[in-house]
């Protein structure tokens, strides 16, 4: 059985990206940063995703993007909150991280190398609204050609990178009607950019108006823990 | 004035790297990288360089590349020595690091990008006999577009990427020859892949003698401290 590495950041889009994996005949091995985000509540997400999961391996990487400017998903910049559709879609948010799916990416590779696997796992979605500029397929298929010129590995024949993103076209009611098919435990991830220091989600911000609304398109609760709970529902 | 970023590992590449953005009219901010290299020397040297050329602003980013396999930089691997030109052809060799230097491009990109640079140095060279495939020409282009589809710099129009590799086509010995004309003081860098405790150069190393050879061929003396100096002229 092949082996694949997946990025595991304790959300939803994520863990379903692993079950994909797993659902492929693949032999997931997760990593999850530490990155200096202020939802770090999303590290103990990833940890109980992949072992519920029943990842082969999971390492979390310390990293820091903090130094690298200000996002208002590391620094104390707020949290946009009550957009509608039609705001969300108004160019890159302020919670955008500079380069950070590059970077992930490039630990990703490295840890694939040492492993003699070729293939990535990526939950990134090019339809949330966010445009983050690293979801898009063309970044995608950009990094999977660099990627194949940069390493041993594949200079020497031994295979070829794919970075598989199952997600990238796909809504988030589309994303979790496949996790659920799959068995994926909801309860488990955490999507919210501005949790309170239990977890609890805000209900308020672009992540959970979006995961909510997928959800009820799918006639279903979330079974997200929301700090008020009466005033989330989209 | 343009800023660029400059990769400052303390060797004599990236120092001739450095001296010739500055000499290009770029205002440069250098980037180390303690990756749990065992030749952390490396790490003073880019200190000092970066202070004698002026620097706008150094930063030493960690990481630990060490868990991702091993290479004779980050582990207890013999580190060859006594090498041939010939023996140093023979393929990628064990001081190879995986994907380490899509990892230090990456960062470097996030850093251009709020200091909303657009520029990055990089003094990886591809005649040095290593074979390191991400010091390649077509590895750097690669990264290159990848980079220019990554960021919100880049799609919004800011700018566009421009990896700078200088010395990719050089000799040592034109590197040297290119540093001096720049006032490079090399006495400060580094190069050694197995220094002593106190940072004295093996003199035996792949890097070592190559670089020995490249100060021979310029009809000087290499200013660095060696262990044991009657045994190292080539």
């Amino acid at each position: 059985m092949l082996k694949a590495i997946v990025l595991l950041s304790g959300g939803l889009d994520s863990a379903t990206s692993l079950a994909i994996a797993r659902a492929e005949g693949f032999v997931p091995y997760a990593i999850s940063f530490r990155y200096g985000q202020r939802h770090r509540v999303e590290i103990d997400a990833a940890r109980r995703l992949a072992q519920s999961l029943d990842v082969a391996d999971h390492v979390i990487v310390d990293i820091d993007l903090r130094m690298f400017g200000k996002s208002a998903l590391t620094d104390a910049v707020a949290v946009p909150k009550n957009r509608t559709l039609d705001e969300m879609s108004g160019g890159i948010p302020v919670t955008y991280v500079p380069a950070r799916n590059t970077v992930f990416l490039s630990f990703a590779m490295a840890w694939a190398e040492t492993l003699n696997a070729f293939d990535i796992f990526a939950g990134v979605n090019a339809l949330d609204y966010a445009g983050y500029p690293d979801c898009r397929p063309e970044y995608i298929a950009a990094f999977e050609i660099m990627a194949n010129l940069a390493t041993k590995a594949t200079v020497e024949g031994r295979g070829r990178f794919k970075i598989h993103t199952p997600l990238i076209h796909a809504t988030k009611a589309e994303i979790i009607c496949k996790g659920l098919s799959l068995g994926v435990d909801y309860s488990l991830t955490t999507s919210c950019y501005d949790p309170a220091d239990d977890g609890a989600a805000c209900g308020r911000c672009d992540s959970c108006i979006l995961r909510l609304q997928g959800f009820l398109e799918n006639g279903i609760d979330d079974p997200a823990r929301y700090r008020d709970r009466e005033h989330v529902t989209p």
